[in-house]
C-alpha cells in the first residue's frame, strides 16, 4: 500500500469503527478493553480514544497523534499508544493496528510459561511468507506492565517482520498488517489457533506446565 | 453524573431495553433472568417488570418505584427491589444497576468456597481506582436467599465503594455504576475474567476446591 | 389462556418463526433439528414441517395438524408428531410446544446415568410452582427410540403438569407452555442449568459417572 | 436436482454469499479460511477467489473455473480447487461443495488417532439414507497435504457418495450436498457432533488417546 492509498482520518475512522464492531461480535472487545489504530496519509497516527467500547464506536471516539504518539487534539489516547508507534516506526509495512483482549490469550498465556509455539495448522498459512502447514512459529508473550517504556524495550527485542503478533500475558494480544482488515484476519486467526491450543491442554488435563 | 444530568423515565426506559440487548447478546440474560434500573431525576427508581425477557424488552416492561422500593404503578418489580434500593442508598454515585445471571457466574461461585479473588488481569482496570494489573480485589459472594432481608443484611456488611460488584452463589452477580454503560462496562469486564477463572479451573483440573 | 385468545394459523406461523430464529441464535437449531408446534383456536395444530430449518422458517414451513396428529394437508410433519399431541392431550394448559437439540443436552444425557437431578438453582423458578432455589427437580431422561409408540409410553409414565420438560438421550429436549415466549423461556432457562450442569461435569474431571 | 435447475453464476453468487454469512455466524469461518463452490447450468463451477473472508464476500469475490478446475478468468482460485472438482466429477448428485475450518474439527483430529466414529447421536439422520439413532458412521480424517495431488489420491480411496463429508487433519472438513443450503445443514450437524465428541473428550480426562 503506497502513501498514496493511506487514509485520510475520515476513512480511518470507518475501517475502525468497522473492525470494532467485528471484533466485538466475535468476543475480542469486552468492556472498553482494546485500541486500534491507524497510519493516515499524512504521518499521522488514527487512534481509539481511552475507555471507549469498542464494539459501538463514533467517529468522535478516534483521535489524532503524530508519529511520536504526542496527542494532535485535547483527547486521551490509550496508554498504550507508544506501542503502536513502536509498531509504526519498525515497520513501513505496518498500516493497522488492533490490540484486543481475549479469554483464550489471557488464559493460555497464564496457564504457560515462556513463548507460544503453534505448530501444525493449517491456519498458520495466516501469517507473511507462510506456505504450509508443516512448520511451527514461535509467538513471543511478554510479561505484562503499565510502564510502556519498560514494555516496548522487551518487545523491541522479539519482535520481527515476518511475524506481526504479540501476546501480552494475563491481557491480551498484538496483531498488524498493511490495512485494516488484513489485521482484523491475523485477529481472527490468532484467536482461532489460541483456542484450539486452550481446548488441547483442557483435553490434556493436569495441572499447568 | 449530576442530578441535572439524570435521566427521566423515558431516556431510563431506553437505556434500560439497550442494556438488555446488549446483555442477552453475550449470553447474560437467558429467559426472564435479572433485573435492571436506574435512579431518575425525580429521586425515583424505574426498574423492570418481573418476569420478562430482558434481551426483547419493551417500555412498558419498565415501571417506577420510590426510593424505598415502593411500586408507584399497578405492575410487580422484581422480587430483588430492595437490593437495588440498598444500593442507591449507600452509593451516591450509583445510578444504574445491573443483576445478571451468566453460566460462568453459577459454576465458580458453585464450585469454590468463600469469596472470589482476581488477581493480575489487566482488565481488573475497570474497577474504580485500580491503575495496574499487578493488584488483585476480592469480590464478595453471597450465599442466595429469597428472603431479601436477609440477604440485604449480608450484603451491606461487605460491599464498599471501591469494588461496586458482587456475586451470589448459584444465582448471577450485580454491578452498578454512574451511569447505565458504565454498568453495562462492569458486567462485561466481570464476565470476562469469570470466564477466565472458569478455564483456569478446567485446566487445572482435580475435583472443586 | 382461554380458547379465545388461542392463536390462528396465519398468527401461529408468527409466533413459530420468530422462536426459531431465537433459538437458532442460541445454538438450539442446529441444521434441520427440533421441531414446533402450537395449539390453534379451532383444537387443530400449527407444526413446522420436516426437514426445514428453524432459523429460517417461512410461513409454509408452518402446517396443520388435528389433535390426533393426521395431516391436514398434503406436507410430512416431524416424525415426532405423536410426542406433540401426547402433551396437549395431557395438558389442557399446554398451547406451544418446542423440542430442540443442544450439545449440552446430548453431552449430558450420554455422560449421565438415569434422570437429570438440578438442584439449587435461582433459575429453577422458571418452573411453575417453585419459588426458591432451596429445592431440586429431577427432570426425565428417556432413552432415545425412532419408534414413537415406544417412546410415548415411556414419556406417558413420568411426565407431570409440574415439570413441563423431558429430556431425550443422545437427542435432544421438549419444553411446553401456555404460549410461545413461555416455552422459549423454558428453553433457555433449560439449556443455561444444562450448560452449568457440563461445565461442573468438566471441572469434577474423571470418566463419566 | 436436473440441470435445468442448476444455477447461472448470479444466483450461485447469492447462494454461496448466503453461505458464507451464515458459516461466519457460526464460527466455521474465522479470517479467510475455507473455501466454497457450485456446479453451475453450463457445466462449469462458481468458486470463491483465494484470501477472501467468507463472512463478508461480494459477488466479485466468486470467480468461475471449468470442470477440470482451468479459471476462466483472470483471478486466483483456492488452492484446494481440486478437490472440489475431483467431489464433482465422482458424484454427479453433488452441486454445491463448503469446506470450512472449526475449532472442534482441528481439535478433534490432532487429539484422535485414525478416522472418527460417531455414534448414537439423533443428528446422524443429516446423513443421506439413516433413518435412526442405532447406527454410527466413520468419517474418514486425511493427513493434511499441500500437494493437492496426494491429497485428493488419499480422498479418493475413501469417499463414498453414503457420506458426502470428510475430515482433513490440522484443517478442517468438506460437506456436499444437491443444493447450497443442503451443504450448509450438513455442516451445521457435523460441526455440532463433533462439539459434542470434544466435550465428551474434555469430560473423560486423561491425554489424548
Amino acid at each position: 500500500m503506497g502513501v498514496a492509498t493511506l487514509p485520510d482520518l475520515a476513512q480511518a475512522a470507518q475501517d475502525i469503527m468497522t473492525a470494532g464492531r467485528l471484533l466485538d461480535a466475535k468476543n475480542m472487545a469486552p468492556a472498553t478493553s482494546g485500541n486500534y489504530s491507524m497510519r493516515l496519509r499524512d504521518g499521522h497516527i488514527a487512534m481509539t480514544v481511552s475507555g471507549r467500547h469498542k464494539g459501538r464506536l463514533q467517529a468522535n471516539d478516534i483521535m489524532t497523534l503524530n508519529a511520536k504518539g504526542v496527542p494532535l487534539e485535547n483527547k486521551t489516547p490509550s496508554a498504550e499508544a507508544a506501542l503502536h508507534t513502536q509498531i509504526y516506526a519498525l515497520f513501513p509495512e505496518a498500516n493497522a493496528i488492533l490490540h484486543v483482549h481475549s479469554v483464550a490469550s489471557v488464559v493460555l498465556t497464564r496457564a504457560l510459561r515462556g513463548d507460544l509455539v503453534l505448530a501444525g495448522y493449517e491456519m498458520l498459512k495466516i501469517f507473511p511468507g507462510i506456505t504450509t502447514h508443516e512448520t511451527h512459529v514461535t509467538i513471543p508473550v511478554f510479561d505484562n506492565a503499565q510502564d510502556m517504556t519498560v514494555l516496548s524495550a522487551q518487545v523491541a527485542q522479539k519482535i520481527t517482520k515476518a511475524l506481526p503478533v504479540y501476546l501480552i500475558r494475563d491481557h491480551g494480544f498484538y496483531a498488524w498488517a498493511p490495512d485494516m482488515p488484513q489485521a482484523g484476519y491475523l485477529c481472527e486467526a490468532l484467536e482461532y489457533m489460541l483456542q484450539c491450543e486452550l481446548e488441547l491442554l483442557k483435553i490434556a488435563g493436569g495441572t499447568p506446565k
